[in-house]
């Protein structure tokens, strides 16, 4: 089991931090990958390395995480994320997205018809990518995960966990 | 099963963060306590609610926690924390601190004998109070479960769940 977490600068450092060191707990391989390979900051000033994502085999990885911060802004611009994306989306792999991070999905188009939430003043992006958006603090839908803010963090994980114990 | 996790201002944000929501995806109810009750901020601007010290009855915790950054220096002269310290020691309920958090043990004089770790920079102060230092990312010693940094936090952990689970 291996797992990818794609973020970039400014992302939100507990986002970030909480499900990588989960992952590490549970045995679970986990990278961080960026746009740019290096050391990246969030916006609470952790520093945390990243490989570049086109270097990355997308197909070694079984889950996907996207933390929420500023990075999503940038990230939902590139293509090669979106592709990626799209095919952990039509293989069934987890993809897990917290906060910003399923801003990501929406620019992806793999929402349509799909139960979801994120921070709250992304609600109207969900909705217009064809998703309906739900304020709850988790929200599986098949093998989408998503939470809308740091304090959700217990719950993402909990059923991120469980689904890689599955 | 509840956990109490001792801190201040300055505190290591990852290091409160991580157990906080690790504690509460297994179920664990978990408390925050201060020297003063409120928020407190993070090294890194985080912001948490503290309960007052004063305000605890400790006999209704299994599990005490203490993270590090600079918040352990100030709660090592309170008594009040370290006799609390010394009654979970005495009854052999779960201890776990990480990185700065072990000098609150050595102030507490609870470690004559025992195996621990921490940030490199407090090895003599463990070596003084009587404990012996190992450079490792975790050390279990009986109820007593210690770490170095943030990087150790995935094994630091997993140590703690697995004797809240026992």
């Amino acid at each position: 089991m291996k797992a990818l977490i794609v973020s970039g600068p400014l992302f939100e450092d507990s986002e970030l931090l909480v499900p990588y060191y989960r992952l590490l707990e549970e045995g679970i391989e986990t990278q961080v990958a960026s746009l740019a390979r290096g050391a990246m900051q969030g916006k609470h000033g952790y520093k945390v390395e990243a490989v570049g994502l086109a270097d990355i085999n997308d197909q070694e990885y079984h889950l996907l995480l996207l933390p929420g911060g500023k990075a999503p802004i940038t990230l939902r611009a590139n293509s090669t994320l979106l592709e990626l994306v799209g095919r952990f989306m039509t293989q069934g792999k987890t993809v897990a997205a917290i906060c910003h991070g399923p801003l990501i999905l929406a620019s992806a188009g793999v929402l349509a018809g799909r139960h979801l939430t994120g921070v709250r003043g992304i609600a109207r992006d969900i909705e217009r990518a064809g998703g309906h958006y739900l304020d709850e603090r988790v929200v599986v839908d098949g093998n989408l995960i998503t939470s809308r803010h740091p304090d959700d963090l217990p719950y993402f994980m909990r059923e991120i966990i469980k689904r890689c114990r599955s």
